[in-house]
C-alpha cells in the first residue's frame, strides 16, 4: 500500500494523540517526522517508541524536507496561519487542527495560500467523524425524512476548565461551542445566517471575572430556512454530554451520549446505569483515528477532504456574531461580521 | 367519603374528558350536572350512561344550584372568564380549562373575582400532573442537584390541525407553546423575565397564508439566573414528542417520550422500537385524572390548588411576548407586557 | 349499546378489581349484581358507589337471576369448578379467574360442562392482554421472523408473599409459573411437549420449611420444534420483572419492563432511572381492562373468547409436569400427566 | 518502560488480531517475532509493516530464542498442548488461545507442565475483558446485591459458519457455548455442579447432517446453590447477541448489547434503532486489547494472570457433559464426566 509521509507539528496534548493515531492505527500514513519547539527527551521517547524516524525543533525542517508529503499541524493556535502559509508553499498537504486562528483576515490569508498552491487543507473538526453525529447527518442527508426543520444539539463538558486556561481562552463561543457551531452546519446542510446567544456565569467558579459565562444557548437560522439551537454547560460533572438531534419533514433522527457501558443495576435502592464517557479522548477516539484516515486517503486519492478550510472558517464568523449578539442582546446577522 | 359535587359546563371533547374521568375515576367527585347550550339526545345519552343527574342547556341552572359545590369549565375560551365570575360570585369552586382568557384584562377581573369570593380557581395545565414531567419537576425541587441552569422543553404536535381551526386558534404560541410556557415555569420553580423567538412556516401545509408558523424556537431568561428554551413543531408525524429536562449545577434530569409498547424486534433489516404515544388524549390520559383529584381534594380539605389563576395569567403573557418577539425580532422582556 | 348484564362473584381483591373495572371502565357491561358468602356493610357500600343494584351473600341469586346474561367468578379457587357448572346449567357466560382448578379431571367436568351448555367460558390470564407481551405475540404470529426457535420468559415478583399464603399455595409452579407456562403457549403458539425445571430455596425466606422454592428455572419443548426458558424469583425486590422475548428464524422481538417514569438523573454520583412498575396493579391495570372488555365483545358478538377453557387447563397439566420433573430431577412429558 | 518480548506462533485469523493489537495498542508488549507453517510473503509484509523482526516456519524458533519472554499461541488447537508443554521447557510464559484442547487428558498434561516450569499460563477468554460482562462480573463480586441466584446468558452469533467449518467444529457446545461456559462461572464466581442441555437443528441449514445443533438452552446448576441458564442460536440475524445478566438476593445486573451507534430515527413510518455490533471483531475488539495488556502486566509485574489453566479446563468439561445431557435427554453431573 502507498502511504502517505506525514510531519508532525506540535507535540502537546492533541499532537501526541494525533501522532499515537497515525502510527498505530492508520494503515494510510507514515509518520516519519516530529517537531516541537519544546524538544525534549521525553518527546524523543515518546517518538521512538512510535517508530517517529526524526525530531527537530524547528518545524522548518519537516516543512523543508523533500520526502515529507503532509504535514500535522498541532502547534499553538497563534502558530496555525503561518504555517499552513509555509507548509502550502513549500506544497506539503495540510491537516491543520481548529481553529485556524481567531482573526478572520488571518484565516482568509492562509485559506488562499493553501488554495494557489494547489495542496489539500483540512482542518480538525473531529466530532464530524463521530458515528453518531455522523448517524444523524447520513440520515438527513440522505433526504428520507425530508428538509430539516429544526437542528438541535446539547454539548457540555465534564468538568470545568482551570480559570488560567479560561484567562486565555477567547471565551466559550470561540474555545468551546465552536465545535457545536461546525456541528449545526455539519447537520443541517446549511450556512448559519444569524444568530441569537444568551448566557450567564452560574457556576460560581468564577468566570464572571474573565467577562466569561459558564452556561449558554444560542438560537439560530440557516439558509435553507431551519431554525437551530445550542446549549452548553462548561461543567455537566456527570460526564460529556453530547447529543445531537435533526427534525425534519417527515420525522426526527437525534443520538444520546455513548455510555461506560450497557449495565443496569436494580435493586430496592433504585435502578443505575452507567454514566456517559468522560471526555473528548473517550467519545472521540474512535473519531479521530477515521478523521486521521479521511484526511490520508483524501490525499492519496486526489479526492476532496471531508472538512475544508471554508469549514475551519464559518464557525469562527458564528462565535464572533455569537459574542456580538449576547454582548449587546439582539439577533445578530453573519453578515454583519464581514467587514 | 364526603364528595365534591361538580357541575360540567359544557360537552365537547375535553368536557366529556372531563366528565368521564370525574364520574368513573375520581372517587372524590359526583358529577352532578352537565349543561350545554348544544344539547342533546346524544349528550342526554352519554349523561345518563355516566350517572349524570341533571341536563341543561343554560349553564346558569348549575350556578344558581346550591346542591353544586364546583364548576368545570370546559366551553368555549371567549366564555371562560364571565363564567368564572359568575361561579365565584355564586361561591362556586372553580376548575377552569385554560386559556382563562387571551385578554389580559379579562383575565385579571376573573382572577379578582374568584379571590373576593372566596373560592378555589385552579387551571387546567394538565402536564403538570403528567408522572414524567412531575419528575423532572421534582427532582428539581429536591435541590439535590442543585440549582436550574438551562430548562429545555421539546413539543411537538402528531400531525397538522385543520387549517380552519389555525386560522382562529391565536397563532402556535397562544394556542400550543402556551403549555410549554406554563411547563418552563413549573419546571424552573421560576418566573420568565425575558423571551426571543424564531419561527417559521416550513411544512408547507399553509400556516404563512394565517400569519402563522408551524416551527419555532424559543429562548428565555428566568428571575433565577437560569436559561431555557423550547422547540416546537405542529406536525412531528411520529407521534407526541413531550420531552422535558433541565439541568442544574450538580447534574441533569431528563425525560424521554412515554412509547406504546417497550418491544425491539431485531432482523436483519434492522431494529424497529415502538412509537411515542399519539396525542394527549393517550399520553395524559392519567394525567387528566390526577388533575381532577387533585382539585377535588383541594377544594375538599381546603388546601391550596396546585395550579393557581396567577399560572393562568403567566403563560399568556409569555405568548404576548412571544409574539411581539417574532415580530419584531429583538428580545422582548415580560415587563413590556405590562401596560 | 347493548350492554352485557353481569354478576360478580367474588368480593375479595380480585373481584374488586373486576367489579370496578366493569362499573367504570367497560362500556360493553353492566354490572348488576355482587355476591360473597361474607357479604358487609363495607362490599355494600362499595357496590352502592360503583351503582351495582344487588349484593347477595349467595351466588346461587345471581345464577338464578333471568336479567344477568354473564358471570365473573373470583371466589376461592376450590369454588371454581362447580360455579361453572351451575352456571352453564343455568346458561350463563362465565370469565373465570386461574386457576379453574389444581385437579384435572375436575377442570375436564368444568371444561366440559360449558361446552354442553353452549356457554362461553374465558379463563383469567390477564397477561395475554398486556401491551407488551402482546405486542411480542402479534410480532411472532405475524410472521415476517419465521418460526419461533426460543421463547423465553423472565417473571419476578417483587416481594415475598406471607408464608401463610406459601403454605397453602400449591407450590411456585402451581401458584405463579401457571401464568409463565400460559404466556409461553401463547407466545409459541404451540403446544408444550416436555419440561426440566430446577429450582432452590435461596432467599432465606423458609420456603424450604414447605417443601417449596423460591427460584426456578424451567426449560420446555414445543410441538413446533422451538425451545424454551422461564426464570423466576419470588423477590426480585426492585419491583415486577416481566420480560418475554421470541427468537425466530430471521430475528428476535423482545419487551422490556414497564417504567414508573422516563426520568434519567445524572450526576457526579451516577446515573439513575425509575423502577418497573412495583406489582401486577400497576403493570396489568390497563390489561385486566382489555381483558374484560374481551369478554363482554365476545358474548355480545357471538365470537370466540380470546382464552378458552383448554388454555386454563393445560397451564395446570405442565405445572404437574415441572413438580414432577424437579422431585425426579428428570425431563418430563407433558403426556405423562394424563393420566 | 521494561516491555515483554513476545513471539506469536500462528498468523491466521485470530493470530494477526493479536499481533496487531500487540503491536500497536499495548505498550507494554514488544512483539519481536512471528510462526507459521504457512509463512509467505503477505505474512511476511504484514510483519515488516508492523516491525516485527523476526518470521519464522517453525515455532521452535521462537520457543528457543533466549530473547524471547513469553509466547503467544494461536495455532489450530490441535497444536496447542503440545505448543504449551514445549514453551514451559523453555522458560516462556505462555498466552494461549481456547480452547486448549478437546481433551482433558492433554489439557492436564500442558497445565502440569506449565505449573511445574513455573511459567505463566493464561487462556484467552477474551469476553472476560469486555466492558459489559466486566460490569456485570463487579458488581456481582462487590457484593451489595447478596449472592447471586439466576446466572444468564445470551449468546447468538450473527450467521452461520460455512459447513465445512460446522463438520470439524466439535459441536455447538465446545466452538460456541464454550465461551459462555466460561461466562456463568466468571459471573457465578463459582463452579459448576450439573447441567441439562436442550437443542435443536432448525435453521434449515444442515447442522443436523452433521449430527449437530443450531439453537440451544443449556441449564446449570452452581457450587454455591444459583442457578443459570444459556440461551444460543448461530444465527441472529440481526447481528452479535451476547447479554449477560445476574439476578441476586437483592436485586439484578443485567447488560443489553453494545450497538453501532445511538440513532434514534422517528418517523410515520416507525421507529428504527442501530443494530448490536456484527461480531466478535466489532464487539469484543477492545476486550481483546485489555486481555493482552493483563497478560502482559501479569508476567511483567509476577502477578496472578486473569484467567487460568484451570479456567481453560473447566469449560471443557461443562460442554462434554452438556453433549452427554443432550445425548441422553437427562441432567448430567460434571462428576461424571471425571473419569
Amino acid at each position: 500500500m502507498k502511504k502517505l509521509r506525514i510531519g508532525l507539528i506540535g507535540a502537546g496534548r492533541i499532537g501526541k494523540l494525533h501522532g499515537e493515531n497515525l502510527a498505530n492505527s492508520v494503515a494510510e500514513a507514515d509518520l516519519a517526522a516530529v517537531a516541537d519547539p519544546l524538544m525534549n527527551e521525553e518527546i524523543r521517547a515518546w517518538a521512538a517508541d512510535l517508530g517517529i524516524a526524526s525530531c527537530y525543533e524547528d518545524a522548518q525542517k519537516i516543512i523543508e524536507d523533500p520526502e515529507i508529503d503532509a504535514v500535522f499541524i498541532c502547534s499553538s493556535t497563534n502558530t496555525h496561519a503561518d504555517l499552513i502559509k509555509q507548509a502550502a508553499s513549500a506544497g506539503k498537504h495540510i491537516f491543520c487542527e481548529k481553529p485556524i486562528d481567531t482573526d478572520l483576515a488571518k484565516i482568509r490569508e492562509a485559506l488562499d495560500a493553501a488554495e494557489s498552491a494547489g495542496v489539500k487543507l483540512q482542518v480538525g473538526f473531529v466530532r464530524r467523524f463521530d458515528h453518531n453525529h455522523k448517524a444523524v447527518r447520513d440520515t438527513v442527508a440522505a433526504g428520507t425524512l425530508g428538509a430539516p426543520h429544526i437542528v438541535k444539539v446539547t454539548s457540555r463538558d465534564p468538568d470545568h476548565q482551570p480559570m488560567e486556561y479560561i484567562a486565555t481562552s477567547g471565551g466559550i463561543f470561540m474555545d468551546m461551542t465552536i465545535h457545536d457551531f461546525d456541528m449545526v452546519r455539519y447537520l443541517a446542510g446549511s450556512e448559519v445566517t444569524e444568530v441569537t446567544a444568551y448566557g450567564a456565569a452560574l457556576s460560581g467558579a468564577g468566570y464572571d471575572e474573565y467577562n466569561d459565562i459558564d452556561t449558554a444557548i444560542v438560537m439560530m437560522k440557516f439558509e435553507n430556512g431551519a431554525l437551530g439551537v445550542i446549549d452548553n454547560s462548561r461543567a455537566a460533572h456527570y460526564g460529556y454530554d453530547q447529543r445531537t438531534e435533526v427534525h425534519c419533514d417527515r420525522g426526527c433522527v437525534q443520538v444520546a451520549n455513548d455510555l461506560n457501558n450497557t449495565a443496569m443495576i436494580s435493586s430496592a435502592d433504585g435502578v443505575s446505569v452507567a454514566k456517559p464517557t468522560w471526555f473528548f479522548l473517550e467519545r472521540y477516539n474512535d473519531a479521530f483515528i477515521a478523521e486521521a484516515k479521511a484526511f490520508a486517503q483524501a490525499v492519496l486519492n486526489d479526492t476532496p477532504v471531508p472538512v475544508t478550510g471554508f469549514d475551519g472558517l464559518q464557525p469562527v464568523k458564528i462565535a464572533m456574531a455569537a459574542n456580538l449578539s449576547l454582548e449587546e442582546n439582539r439577533p445578530v446577522r453573519l453578515s454583519e461580521i464581514e467587514a
